[in-house]
């Protein structure tokens, strides 16, 4: 019945998940004043009273499609599950409050299976401080499948959306980059090895940074009280999940400005420039494509930067332009070309 | 790795649904005042300022296990998983704002099927006046999955938890029970009159409630303000979906309360009765143990009683008794049995 092979349908890989998003919503209205922001951000943002702005982000995990349990330990898979989204809380310049998690399983699983799923995502609730209040726990045909919906608060003067960068405005992004996408080709390689020779002892000893950020990653609590303790109040902000360039564009598009971003100026780990060296891959393309970095990208005033310039948890990677300056890497060359999106999912084709 | 072929394993059917949610989330504690209710209704209860209260529940339904795209056109299929969660919203005497909405969807799916599937979940969400203010698009390695967030808002004294039944209130349900299930089983029918021969015309014009009941079930949006204007604050509430016996078992349990529910009183539309005959199936069973009516049960305090005993809306099925004495149907034939609870899955397993 619904077998795409009817040359009259439209394949959803033709439109990419973002059009798809898009095609599909386009068409749905907002009638409550209650909310004051949709479809289209890190997070919805609802206002139920005065003074008070609530935010609200979901995220589905699926197995075989963004994790692989031959390598991801179930208590991980949980912890992740929470961390990817909170961040999109954080991304908001919120505070994460409350989390429901729903979760379809097959009954491959036994009892014990679960206990190792949810005492990861306790973990996680615990230690960023939310409350697990709901969720659904459902047999699957097939995969483990897990959604979860995390909840902020905020008062409206500190919420920071993605459309809110002005020309000339810093490009300022936490922590470092590509580590995540690094992990993930170490521990595939690991499970080749391994299938070819199950008596391998791997030697992880050099890659334990980038598995740990790949399998364990921690979403950026710290940024929202850092910036308020500085005086800061981002102009943007977004989260780092698909990629450094994929979220400027983002930032760029939605607050229709340009930008420059400085190639020498990029936050890399040793670990991932020695390992990009290893691998023969290019460890700039793997900071602006590879994602699942879960930092935070936001953009302030000029006239703030002497506030975070010395501060080690954020790096200035560049600037906003006028829209119609297009939007740029200049190279540790000095040669300016375009940013383009590529996203985690194109890089993988080509592996 | 997950095969579940240890015996020192336990099995997840071992638990069931609400064992397994208890047994997973019975270390969980609640950190944040904001957070009224937790785990443990049709939906949590957030505060998050003075005077108003946010109902969050989450539903989660998986191609295979709770509905069968041979017989569930997609358009439907989105209406209906909106229903599901706002129907937990107006259980807690709530009235729904926002919803979030996740799917997985396999390669199999064309653009247009989805946009069928969005095109139910915006009616739904145009009729029922909810905003779609979120969600993910992944792929799926198999089959469909939905996942939806619903948020609602109350004033604290409205907001209606299962536990609150007192000895001598009034049970009270609302609609009829058992059209659901017994439109599933026609349409299961059907579908092995198809396989046998695929040219036969199906005469389903004896059954139009009973399928509009299962592919298009309405949410009780309606019973919030009703009660409101009749000046009715129900002492509990929850929404019938897993059958009216295992909601009454949850009001018992919660508000610790016993109850007699009177056979004769429960409500059934003539087609459940005829297509009960036709079938050879007991109604009563059916209406105790069918599930999926969205429907809601709720307890009113006896003084409350001449508001409601003209209302069409309204049936008044039983009492609530002391805990020790116990949870029972009263039959026709005047016997007291006890209540029990089979739902659904179980009831499956018979056919």
């Amino acid at each position: 019945m619904f077998d795409n092979k009817d040359s009259s349908k439209t394949p959803i890989a033709s439109l990419g998940e973002f059009g798809l998003i898009d095609h599909l919503t386009k068409h749905f209205t907002i009638s409550h004043s209650t909310t004051v922001k949709g479809i289209g951000d890190d997070a919805a943002v609802i206002a139920p009273k005065e003074g008070v702005e609530m935010v609200v982000t979901t995220d589905m995990l699926v197995e075989g499609v963004h994790f692989d349990l031959g390598y991801m330990p179930l208590k991980h898979l949980g912890y992740k599950a929470v961390m990817v989204n909170l961040s999109d809380v954080y991304a908001m310049n919120a505070t994460a409050k409350q989390i429901t998690v729903s979760v379809a399983i097959s009954n491959r699983f036994p009892v014990e299976a679960m206990e190792e799923l949810y005492s990861g995502i306790q973990t996680a609730a615990s230690l960023y401080k939310v409350d697990v209040v709901g969720g659904d726990t459902t047999s699957s045909t097939s995969g483990l499948i897990i959604s979860i919906t995390a909840i902020g608060e905020a008062t409206p003067d500190k919420i920071t959306y993605r459309d809110g960068a002005k020309e000339n405005d810093l490009l300022v992004v936490t922590g470092d980059l590509g580590a995540a996408y690094l992990g993930l080709q170490v521990l595939e390689r690991e499970k080749q090895v391994y299938k070819v020779n199950p008596n391998s002892q791997p030697d992880l000893e050099n890659y334990t940074y980038l598995i740990e950020r790949q399998l364990k990653p921690e979403a950026r609590k710290d940024v929202a009280a850092m910036l308020a303790e500085l005086e800061v109040q981002p102009t943007s902000m977004i989260d780092i999940s698909d990629g450094l360039s994929s979220e400027v564009i983002h930032i760029c598009k939605n607050s229709k400005v340009g930008c420059n971003v400085y190639e020498d100026k990029i936050p890399l780990d040793p670990q991932v420039i020695a390992t990009c060296e290893e691998f023969n891959m290019d460890s700039t393309t793997i900071a602006l494509s590879g994602g699942e970095d879960y930092e935070l990208l936001f953009t302030i005033r000029t006239e703030d930067f002497p506030k975070i310039k010395a501060n080690p948890n954020f790096s200035v990677i560049g600037h906003m332009t006028k829209e119609s300056e297009g939007m740029h890497l200049i190279t540790r060359a000095n040669t300016k070309i375009p940013l383009i999106s590529r996203g985690w999912n194109a890089l993988e084709e080509e592996d």
